[in-house]
């Protein structure tokens, strides 16, 4: 609470605050919390998360390098103590205290510091899990104050006499709000609570389960005994689970009176009145089948979540839009675990470019910072980067832009000074694999992606869309040096993306298609035009308004171009349409696309819908028959685009210190919903006649158009051109504007 | 057994043996063994060893970078079945198994591999221990024939299709001798053995307890009872264990019936009849403080060591000289752990130059190639390499020349291959720190350490000495290049150790004082001579005839020279006596030098040795009254010298296939010995008359020197200048010489 208030634009409030508040008070509001080594513990867990794949009882782990965390640290804090002070300590590894370079004996669990000047160093050494510390006295507290290094460079000649140890670089520690001294991050784990069966059926010699609708977490047996085989199918969908052959997952187990014998761990367990496995599973239905001498009673589960506070809101005079927008919302709760995830099903891996749109769409609705970073350290991971990240060069691009996103959202400056050296050694894996051009071609081993597509799509050569995305990831580096007052990588940057900027559109603007091309192979544009580049050039601003034009005519409303069956694409897609103002197609086209997996009965959003499918061919993917995700983070990006484009809600400037509101109706009758800020939430409501806003942080214009002359509760109206008007909206202000369009 | 014959140069008995075996006892001929990815067992066990340190009660780990293994590796055979095979499986980690890129349920201890060609694939995840594997049937065993990668970057397109993976780099696994299925590499335990103490004395309130020796172990307690502290003092002198204030190795517990909690570490024990303490320490004397409550009635150890066979040996008319050699061999024994380590009662620390002299002691002793490969492994670490290794400047230039000289000893082609991309990632670090000059000069963080000196040395700009250490590595990265077929790099470092050993000599030579100088500040000569750089030219041979006379008698020879008085460096200093054929004074100096330390009561060999110092100042070093190690590795050089240079006996061509042996009494009346090779040794006595040579592996030249026409039983003598002759010896052949000098 304080801390909020602290963060706080109301500077009175604050100054109220100091002025009443002790020493020991202000403390406390910054509390202790567990440091580590700045992305190391992310990474490690991220290999947790990354490995608990399973694929029909096989561990599945990533393809790509596993990075870890440093197995010894060491923290280190400069003390100024007015008198002598006792700090409890808890730290995770085993580790020794210095005192100004004196090493102190054991690793006790309190310590008196004396009064004085000192400096304070902790070293930690910790193989399984992170190395952290927590460290909290009257004054001091462990906190991102702290520094940290992986070799102290500290040696001492015959004499005794220390090194100079000025050489050693030390680094703001990482954290992530653990702030009790007993709640080791190492054991950090999602939350749950009890979920019931919807309905039970036996089919064949088996019983089929059926939850309502999507989840995860862990089956729970009641009263499980005898002695035989216990067998699991799940299923996203009542097909997948009566399948055995072909399910995607399942669980083998033998029961043995007292033991209960995981098949494919290999882990035998005690058996217990609710005995409850080990891992957790993805799915709607559960097919269970047993010998005859194993029985239970029922089966429930223990729903697997991360706790989310849905700050993000949208209502609408649509029902169906509504139910979108909750699916969406359940999409992107289900895929927001420990990091953001692709689906739950079946990679649960984290993806660069699906978590991408998780960031977008959580900026809509929890506002979930600190799953954000997780998943930037995690995918950034640790040097010497010998791929693009899961392999896939676009990912890698998408990583980049998403650490400047962050910035503008959350206006978290510490993060961009952390995890900017990491950009660099990223960008120079980049630079280092760059053709003549200065362009981006698929190398051995790079993963050229772009999308999953119904048709074929060359990967060869310079891609538009890689180059694309190139250069926004070179303008961005530019961008975080200037915010990281790096100068001389700033005017690196800015030059690199200059020059490449420079090129990108005469070298695949094709004049008699009015639109970019797909790709050139050795210099020579191929005729082949996809919407992936084109979309991206709207996005981020790469054509003239005319190009702009042609490309919404010859591209983006063009049924002969490949159409995009993913709603990953589809995203970006439908930004660009919004982009050029077509917000009733974009609804329209919204409505139809995720209407239409709802109408086929989807609970969750999907990895990929072709509307032309049937039946079970919505079901199949990489070849197998259920080998689609049913629950893809990349479905649920109707949060976004009704949050950005039709609540109209963005930042302008960083952590929405100021923001523009360009609300559309896109044809509803009426709608309200809410955005989240850091410390705040900008609320707007809209019918035809009246539009009512009010931002709890931040300030900034409302823009519409009307084609009478509006009123406003506050502040005053300026005429744009046209029938366009806008109204500065200051912090706290409840403004209701009348209009009509 | 059969490895040896496999091994053997003796083609009648391979033939043979071929004939007679059957295809599965040729496979059990080489065992399966347990598998991981090369270097990252030594890397993580090396962390174990180094963390190992403790400073009176305090934890002491290295204040280098410590590496890790690769967390997910894919291990991964082409087989070709003639019949299905069931193959026995153990892992250490979590896993699967992909046959021909399909993934296999469950974790299985047993697999049935159907017959035909097949790739098999394993997938291993450990965080806390290296991936490692071990597969066995019939004719499929693991072994180093297996490859392994730490990113597999294979994907699958939308269809189902495996991505060309071919742009994975595989590498071929590293092993290390543990060829039982259930002895898991991670569990890897030095041996022990009871040791009984000496002696028992009561002093001031505690009991001293005096081993009689240099050791090292676990303490045991008989029949501990009561209640109360319990402090033990351990000390490689009896003034240091008397020392409670300031002894350098300490343990403190409390005990409390039952219980027995270690104060330092914060871990509890149950109490048994003979309670052995978890950690070992290194100790002649040990004093022991106690509560009146507490009791016990005797306190015994158990003696921990890496078992080895002292395969060679030295014997002489000379028993000072006998025992020189018995306590250097101990001290080399004390002191061969999982790695070469410096000393056993401070550090206990993988040293890079320390280790480079254990290696060659080591060819002269146990010929343990194993602990060798551990050592470099573990030095090397992995990339990003941001430090000197031990961040020491020499240290890095001893590794490099470690390496060709373990292929020169052992003809180990396959660890240099293996070893090799570590050695140009570690090179490049080096060239990337280079002046104008191609030189090296310590920057930030680089620790220039040459030797521990009484006097002042100047660390500043460029060092003779590093200089020729530098150009050594280059030219070993040459000759390793060449041993890889690699061309291209075997170009690229000629080039750049011609360039520098043009201008080396040139540099540092000063004409008036007829040796090189220590160092060089912005291009302009240093007066200062030291000894260090002049002896390496020596044994680098970077010197003419006339310059190596000249540094004989105007440096090495020149007592207004700084004096070395560590161990260390009289390794080199007495070796290039001996290359410069100062036999008879080194032998004196061997004697005066070593025999000082045992006439003062060494039972192993010290760190550092000034025979001026008197009494208590032997033990003081680091501004610590005990800082000094009374057992260090490089107190063993005696081993090597009397091996090489008395002996003389050393490979010419790589793992002895040619040797050469030029024995020299140095004074003694006579002298007998052994130096084993990879797979044999070579024996030799001498006295005044005769010389007895045989060599079980490979074959060459003995040399010597005669006044009388030499007589030989087998072979034809050569003559050569002067009284020079030389004699061919062939493998097996016992030879006996009549010769008179």
């Amino acid at each position: 609470m304080y801390k909020k208030i602290l963060n706080s634009k109301n500077k009175f409030l604050l100054i109220i605050g100091m002025m009443i508040l002790s020493q020991s008070i202000i403390q406390a509001a910054t509390p202790a919390t567990w440091i580590w080594y700045p992305g190391d513990y992310e990474i490690w867990l991220g290999n947790k998360m990354n490995n608990r794949r399973t694929e029909r009882g096989a561990f599945f782990p990533p393809f790509w390098k596993m990075d870890s965390h440093y197995i010894v640290v060491e923290f280190s804090k400069e003390l100024d103590l007015d008198k002598p002070e006792e700090v409890e300590i808890n730290v995770e590894g085993v580790f020794n205290i210095k005192l100004n370079g004196k090493l102190q004996f054991g690793m006790p669990d309190k310590f008196l510091l004396p009064a004085g000047k000192h400096q304070l160093n902790i070293k930690v050494w910790n193989q399984s899990t992170p190395p952290a510390i927590f460290v909290r006295g009257e004054t001091l507290k462990s906190d991102d104050t702290w520094r940290v290094t992986y070799e102290d460079k500290e040696w001492i000649d015959e004499s005794g006499k220390a090194s100079d140890t000025s050489a050693t670089t030390y680094y703001r520690v990482g954290s992530g709000g653990f702030n009790s001294i007993n709640e080791l991050p190492s054991e950090y784990r999602l939350a749950v609570t009890p979920q019931d069966v919807q309905n039970r059926d036996f089919v064949n010699s088996g019983e089929l389960l059926d939850f309502g609708k999507e989840t995860i977490g862990f089956l729970q047996f009641n009263n499980l005994k005898g002695s035989g085989d216990i067998n699991i199918y799940y299923g996203e969908s009542r097909e997948e689970a009566l399948d055995t052959e072909f399910c995607e997952t399942l669980d083998k187990f033998y029961v043995d009176k007292d033991n209960f014998l995981d098949k494919s761990l290999g882990h035998t367990y005690k058996l217990t009145d609710t005995f409850t496995l080990e891992n957790s599973k993805a799915f709607r239905y559960v097919y269970i089948t047993k010998d005859e001498g194993v029985d239970y009673t029922d089966v429930s589960m223990l729903y697997e979540y991360r706790p989310e506070v849905h700050r993000g809101s949208f209502k609408s005079s649509d029902e169906e839009l509504n139910k979108i927008w909750d699916v969406s919302a359940y999409t992107m709760h289900l895929t927001t675990r420990e990091f953001f995830i692709d689906g739950i099903k079946r990679d649960r891996w984290v993806w660069s470019g699906d978590a991408y749109q998780s960031y977008l769409m959580n900026y809509y609705s929890f506002f979930d910072s600190q799953t954000v970073k997780n998943t930037i350290w995690l995918l950034g991971g640790k040097d010497p980067i010998t791929s693009h990240i899961n392999t896939i060069m676009d990912y890698t691009f998408y990583w980049f832009l998403s650490i400047y996103d962050y910035y503008l959202f959350s206006g978290d400056t510490h993060f961009i000074s952390q995890i900017y050296p990491r950009m660099q050694s990223m960008m120079e894996y980049v630079l280092g694999r760059t053709n003549d051009n200065g362009m981006v071609e698929g190398l051995a081993g790079d993963w050229v992606f772009v999308d999953w597509a119904d048709g074929y799509m060359d990967k060869q050569g310079e891609l538009s869309f890689e180059q694309i995305l190139f250069c926004r990831s070179l303008e961005t580096m530019a961008l975080c040096a200037e915010l990281t007052n790096n100068n001389e990588d700033k005017a690196k940057y800015n030059k690199l993306a200059g020059d490449l900027r420079e090129k990108l559109i005469p070298a695949f603007w094709d004049e008699d298609q009015h639109a970019l091309v797909h790709n050139r192979l050795k210099n020579v544009q191929q005729p082949e035009i996809t919407r992936y580049s084109n979309m991206f050039a709207v996005l981020f601003d790469y054509l003239t308004h005319n190009q702009k034009q042609s490309v919404k005519s010859s591209v983006l409303l063009n049924d002969s171009i490949m159409k995009i069956t993913t709603p990953y694409m589809r995203f970006y897609e439908l930004e660009a349409l919004c982009e050029l103002g077509e917000y009733d197609l974009v609804m329209s086209e919204m409505k139809d696309y995720w209407g239409g997996m709802i109408k086929e009965g989807a609970t969750s959003f999907w990895e990929k819908y072709n509307p032309e499918d049937r039946g079970i061919e919505h079901l199949t993917m990489y070849g197998r028959p259920y080998g689609k995700s049913l629950c893809h983070s990349w479905g649920a990006s109707p949060i976004y685009l009704l949050g950005k484009y039709y609540l109209g809600i963005k930042p302008v400037k960083a952590g929405y210190s100021e923001f523009s509101i360009t609300p559309d109706l896109g044809g509803l009758e009426w709608m309200e919903g809410s955005v989240p800020t850091p410390n705040g939430d900008i609320k707007i409501s809209m019918d035809q006649k009246s539009i009512k806003v009010k931002a709890t942080e931040g300030e900034g214009y409302l823009y519409f158009s009307s084609k009478i002359a509006p009123k406003t509760t506050k502040g005053k109206i300026e005429k744009l051109e046209g029938n366009d008007y806008r109204l500065w909206i200051k912090e706290n202000d409840e403004v209701v504007v009348s209009y009509k369009f």
